[in-house]
């Protein structure tokens, strides 16, 4: 095995690029660079296999260490100096590098191999005395804290010291002899902490190499890697590299540039360099960088080589650079590079433009861009540079949960009454409650924004919110919030707000801003449109279908490119202000079938609107699914003029008896899903009839265009016999609509897993044939993933809240299960389902409709499980169509 | 494939019993007693195999037919009479019969063979004119009904006419003209319902066949084998026999009886008989029928035959029997034998007895004992004379669910405070509540019954009340409970009960009854010990284990002969008046140590006596499961004094603002089991080391007798993770005590599987070891079947009553899936979670301790698991053991 990669000046050039895995990021480029003829400060890297060794002999094998002496003298050669040498010595840094980036590994130590002696010499070779005892300092300071463990404060006590001395306010108001003094007290430190400063420069290098593979398993980094769930590590690796100066005056200098700008994605260098500067100064910020264009006047030689450079590692890399570089006394050495942090529309224009540029193919561009960059762009959200003003950081008066991200500012509201007459204003609102409930809804969708002191990210709140864009903040226990006296008071101050009072929150973090903070909202960009359209068309790609209620809902989702409706959840019409009586009333009294006609009128209209918005496309509508109680008013809101519009004369006692006999302890389990359909058959027919017609409805109005797709799904089935009961019912009823009004609308009949018994016996529901004419009952299974993770886990995703955010801190859970389906358990059941369903049909369609279906992690394992779309919130459409392709890359 | 079995006179006699399936029970019945010299009148089975034949063909093979008249002409020789002789003639019986006795087909044609013709000749043979109309006239009735499918109220009104018409009151009050008439009037129903009564006696033979084998698909039939989840019947047999004739003077008669008492078991013929009789007058109670035994006297030789014959059926059947039997002009004939119906005390006498005398083993008599004949020894019941009372059957106001069995008569009353007060006093009541809660258990406890009107068959009532075989009516939606008024208001009725009024309730059928009931208190036998010894000694029998929470309860369950307690619900404890505010302190206040060790104090005193109730036996104690706020007051109870007591001063408003904090949507999924000892190890520490400490203390005092036994099980694991943290967090702390004890109790670690997820990675968790000493974490599975159920179903059994009696009902569900466990998701599950844990870890206990630990059904299926034990309420235990005893056999 190959222990070291050595780079830059005489060190040999594989055509292999070694693996990341072997010699870490920062390894890689400075094997690239070296390769492709970037020039750059020659070094070695002792790979990430020494790691493990070192962490079990607690050394390195002695053909290592003779290993890195053959190469410190490789570069002695190429470079013309000799580490050690008290005539120009030569000196290296040290930095450790894994395969990802990581805090809580050892960081970088310079300048080693100076001491005494060596330091003198670094003096009279750049006669420059005050660098090199400056550069000394460093040294003693930097080794004495990461190779050492002496606590930073001990150095900095003395530094303190020395400057009060000598009367500076800053490290470079220190002269020579000022430093000369610093270096001495550095080294009482030492003696202090009974430590030894090596002096032998091998000494200093080994003990470098050892810190570094030591801090793999310090327990912060150990931790860290718990925490962020990194398993996959061989360790990190260590690289040891020539130090070179830009402070060696007017023909050398430092400097980081991007190679288009990382914030708009322009194809332009992007980046500052100063002359005659370390990387340091650029931080001490005592002087301004330049703008990287006017090196080009300075040093016209060095800035034609790194425009080159970056040119170059761009086409290599085939990604947007990040470097670093360095010239001293003319000369341009590149120190590191690596792919560029960027913002979403910086991401989406490059990633359109390199493949303009041919320098990558479509779908390499895919994976440029990452979904959080998509969603960036679809939610309005404060400026880069609102997020740093006062106003906003010192305004952050709470922190809730991330609920929906985007940002909204408005008047406080405590009600959605009050939310809609203010609306109707025309003021922004942003709507607080405890908590939400469905009766909600036309209050939330007139606010910009929604607050909730209690809920979880899969709260109704949020999930509303999600599904409409819409910036929520929920869960927020820093608030009460009282609706009675019209306050929101934060917990353990004295900040009471009133309704009328402007605040912001911002869905993205949390956050809640005592004042207005300024708002951008983005646009959809040309560039985005080509990147998601090069997805859609990956080969065998998921398709994205959206969860959509309403015509104007899923006019949205077309907009975003969305393939047909995978979830409508009919019973949201439900809640309009004229309906909701009318639901009411037949909640309390099913036999009356005027109400059940009514609501079939209604639902009739609002199922034409989704097939027209979505003609061509499939139209998955599942039959109704919350427990009835849910639709009731509370019984503090109910008075005689209540009672008696629904039907129970003035007797406002018999129906708070009503409403307290459909009360349900654990309601998410209860009477709900199908199980309501078999109780009351007669509501799964209107509800077929309803979509039946609609159907027919539009195919007569526009007999050669009109293409209504519905399918039609049953909720929450666990066994056979209820899907069966369930689906004869439909046929039965779409068939006679069909034949009474003599259309052939294409349909189909299908069903959500989202019981772990319904994935058990997927097989049996596949087979199901309908007894008269031996088809098939079943076409389409849709995950519920939602239900499926809360009954599988047993977490109600209400309550979760409680322990859920303590599971993630521990450790016990890697992600909340609710963002990201958890593969293990829920998703073991869907690929046993969809194995099973298939062995039964192998025509069988799979999908998710659960808020996973937007999440983009869990879309990579749902091209796994062989689904063939997912659907989600049509804001979230664009993010799960990347997300599909990219699965397919 | 033989299609006829002959049976009686010249039939032969086979060595090997036909199937049951083929030849249906009473089939079977006729061909033994043929085989083994029992004297039957000759006839032929006609074998079910035919029943599908004709299903398809709606007619029978020639071949058959032609094998009926074979039948028939043997018969006819063996009888010296001839099928439609107008002289003597021979006449048939027609009966159904499938492999398990089943309503809803065919009964029975009795006198096939009688036409105008004919009918004089049975007069002239008999001599008896009256006898022979009125033969005729039975059979015109029964075709017409039975075959031809007449109204019943056709022939009725016709009957009704005929005896106004004569002036009779009764139908034995009708002479010979007057059923002359009536056969002309039966006649006329046939033409003007255009039917035809066919006169040829083998019309009337074939006819009868066809429609006995048609009546297997009759709508009804087919909806009682849904309904009953008859699945695996071939169909049902055709019996044709000959018919005899008590009723041909004094030396014939007629009767039934069992070979055993079937209400005592002693082992003395019991039945009754009538001289000159036919079965009918039996039915129609114009006679009273004698004492069997004194058909000694008249008729001597056939009373020492009928003797011979029972003991024959006996020993060949090796079980009591019920037989019918006529004697026709001196001569004795069997018509029918079957194992007779018992109660519970018989059938355990009987099969005790059958083993004593040899007549069959150990094993067999297992068989004979049904579970509910084991709990009607359990239980306090009301006798069978008192349920047959007027008092009882007119004073049902009201059905709920019987929530738990027995009988109760006590006082009505609404709080358990005022239960436990009256029950002081020594009277006894019964707690009527909408639904109990944790709280309740204290007055639940003083009430001799417990009533709800809200709540299913698992729910807090049902689970508590059958624990502790407490009668419980649940679920009784037919009353309204007003705790205010004190008052029990029967819906629809104006029946209103008041706190005193004395109802009793039948905890076995759900019914409420408006006075008092006489209540049967039985005690265990002897013989139920032998039995059930028998059952344990089953070769690889699953042990059976108690749920028990207290010494108490612990001692009742190792005199019902449970090996040890499967699960401690250690919360149990928590609700007794003088703890109770000590727990509510620390869940509001859970930092403060003082009260955490006051917990500790009572635990450790609690456990000690649990493993001194179970010396040598293991105590497996669930740590803390149930959501914190359970233990929480109402709000309506909340006031100053209470909030004081709490720590919260007078400030009632913010203790209310706590327990509002703490609601959870769905509890059920929320913040609990193992949830709460990862969020508050402290809680799992304490109660490590109140177990620990309590084995210590009980080993120190009797160090020469002392084996405590503790098991400690982490509840509502869902991840590898979990149940790591809470694992190691009991060893260290289970290790800690023993060391400073420095006594070596032998502990054990393990899990319950009772979410889905659990039961998907149960290998993982099998397989986890210490790290430290290298050791497996987990020692045993107790699967969790309530929780289990509830979360792969997706049911909560709370709320389940809405719409699980509609699914039995339509068929749905075949069992109540929390009473028998639900073998095909559930049961999945667990077979999964068995053969993955074992795969990691051969030794693994595993074992169920569920509600469906005492169900038998259920117990058959957890042996088919391979599980080591079941657990059930102490009160189960007896019936549990016999059905792991049975399983084995
Ligand atoms: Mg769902
Ligand atoms: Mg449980």
């Amino acid at each position: 095995m190959k222990f070291i990669y050595p780079f830059g000046g005489s060190a040999p050039k594989p055509d292999v690029d070694p693996d990341k895995q072997i010699v870490g990021g920062k390894g890689l480029g400075l094997q690239v660079m070296s390769k492709i003829g970037v020039d750059v400060p020659p070094g070695f890297t002792l790979t990430t296999p020494l790691c493990q060794i070192y962490a079990k002999d607690n050394d390195l094998p002695a053909d290592v260490w003779k290993s890195v002496r053959d190469n410190v003298a490789r570069i002695e050669k190429d470079m013309g100096k000799v580490f050690g040498s008290s005539n120009d010595p030569l000196l290296f840094s040290c930095r450790s590098g894994a395969a990802m980036s990581m805090p809580g590994m050892m960081d970088t130590v310079l300048n080693i191999g100076l001491n005494d002696t060596t330091v003198e010499g670094l003096a009279s070779a750049t006669g420059n005395e005050r660098f090199a005892w400056d550069s000394y300092r460093r040294l003693l300071d930097m080794f004495g804290e990461v190779v050492l463990g002496i606590p930073h404060e001990e150095f900095e006590q003395r530094l303190d010291k020395v400057k009060e001395d000598a009367g500076a306010t800053n490290d470079v108001d220190l002269n020579t002899n000022d430093l000369k003094n610093l270096c001495r007290e550095y080294k009482a430190v030492y003696e202090h902490q009974k430590k030894q400063f090596p002096t032998d420069p091998y000494d200093q290098l080994y003990a470098c190499v050892k810190a570094v593979f030591g801090s793999w398993m310090t327990p912060r980094a150990v931790k860290y890697r718990e925490i962020h769930n990194i398993k996959n590590l061989l360790g990190t690796a260590t690289n040891i590299q020539t130090m070179v100066f830009g402070n060696m005056g007017d023909d050398s200098g430092t400097g980081v540039a991007f190679s288009r700008n990382p914030s708009t994605g322009e194809n332009v260098l992007y980046g500052e360099y100063l002359i005659n500067a370390q990387g340091e100064d650029v931080v001490a910020g005592i002087r301004t960088p330049q703008p990287i264009q006017q090196m080009k006047e300075v040093l016209p030689d060095c800035y034609a080589k790194f425009v080159e450079n970056v040119d170059k590692l761009e086409h290599y890399f085939k990604d947007m650079q990040d470097v670093e570089f360095t010239v001293e006394k003319g000369k341009l050495w590149m120190l590191q590079c690596r792919n560029g942090k960027r913002t979403g529309v910086a991401a989406i224009r490059i990633a359109t433009e390199l493949v303009k540029e041919g320098i990558c193919t479509e779908s390499e561009a895919l994976l440029k861009v990452e979904p959080r960059h998509v969603e960036q762009l679809l939610h309005p959200t404060f400026s880069p540079e609102a997020l740093e003003s006062n106003e906003y950081t010192k305004g952050v008066v709470a922190k809730g949960l991330p609920g929906s991200p985007g940002a909204a500012v408005g008047k406080i509201v405590f009600t959605p009454a009050r939310a809609e007459e203010m609306k109707a204003n025309g003021e922004s609102v942003i709507l607080v409650r405890e908590t939400t409930s469905p009766e909600d809804v036309g209050g939330m969708w007139a606010a910009s924004g929604i607050l909730t002191a209690r809920g979880g990210m899969t709260s109704h709140a949020a999930v509303v919110a999600r599904g409409w864009g819409k910036p929520c903040v929920c869960g927020c226990s820093d608030i009460i919030v009282s609706e009675s006296n019209k306050t929101v008071t934060v917990k353990d101050t004295n900040v009471v707000f009133k309704e009328g009072d402007v605040v912001s929150i911002n869905g993205a973090t949390g956050e809640v801003i005592n004042t207005a903070i300024e708002v951008k909202t983005p646009s959809l960009k040309g560039d985005l449109e080509v990147l998601l359209g090069w997805a859609d068309k990956e080969q065998g790609v998921m398709k994205v279908l959206a969860n959509a209620d309403s015509g104007p809902d899923a006019l949205q989702a077309a907009g975003n490119g969305a393939m047909g409706i995978g979830l409508c959840r009919t019973e949201h019409m439900f809640f309009c202000p004229e309906r909701l009586p009318i639901v009411r009333r037949w909640i309390f009294h099913t036999e009356c079938l005027d109400d059940l006609d009514h609501i079939k009128h209604f639902q009739r209209s609002d199922f034409k609107d989704l097939f027209v918005a979505m003609n061509g496309m499939p139209v998955t509508i599942r039959l109704l699914d919350p427990p009835l109680h849910e639709f009731l008013p509370r019984p503090e809101q109910v008075q005689e003029k209540v009672a008696e519009e629904l039907g129970f004369g003035k007797d406002v006692k018999r129906m708070l008896d009503r409403i307290e006999s459909m009360h349900e302890e654990n309601p998410m389990l209860g009477l709900r899903g199908c199980r309501l359909g078999i109780i009351k058959p007669d509501f799964t027919k209107m509800q077929v009839e309803a979509i039946m017609l609609a159907a027919a409805d539009f195919m007569e109005e526009s007999p050669s265009t009109a293409k209504p797709r519905p399918r039609i799904m049953i909720p929450l089935i666990g066994s056979i016999n209820e899907y069966k009961d369930q689906a004869i019912i439909i046929k039965r009823e779409a068939e006679r609509i069909r034949n009474e009004r003599g259309v052939d609308i294409p349909y189909e009949i299908g069903t959500m897993i989202e019981v772990p018994r319904a994935a058990l016996v997927s097989n049996k529901i596949a087979a199901l044939k309908d007894d008269e004419d031996g088809k098939p009952l079943c076409s389409f299974f849709s995950y519920g993933t939602n239900d499926l993770t809360q009954m599988t886990m047993g977490i109600s995703r209400d309550d979760s809240n409680g322990f859920i955010p303590k599971y993630l801190e521990l450790g016990i859970f890697d992600d909340d299960p609710f963002q990201t389906v958890d593969e293990e358990g829920v998703g073991y059941l869907m690929k046993l389902s969809a194995t099973l369903g298939r062995s039964a049909n192998p025509h069988l369609s799979l999908s998710v409709c659960g808020e996973h279906g937007g999440d983009p992690k869990s879309i990579a394992f749902f091209d796994t499980v062989g689904l063939n779309y997912v659907s989600c919130s049509p804001y979230r459409v664009p993010v799960a169509r990347l997300a599909a392709g990219q699965a397919r890359v």
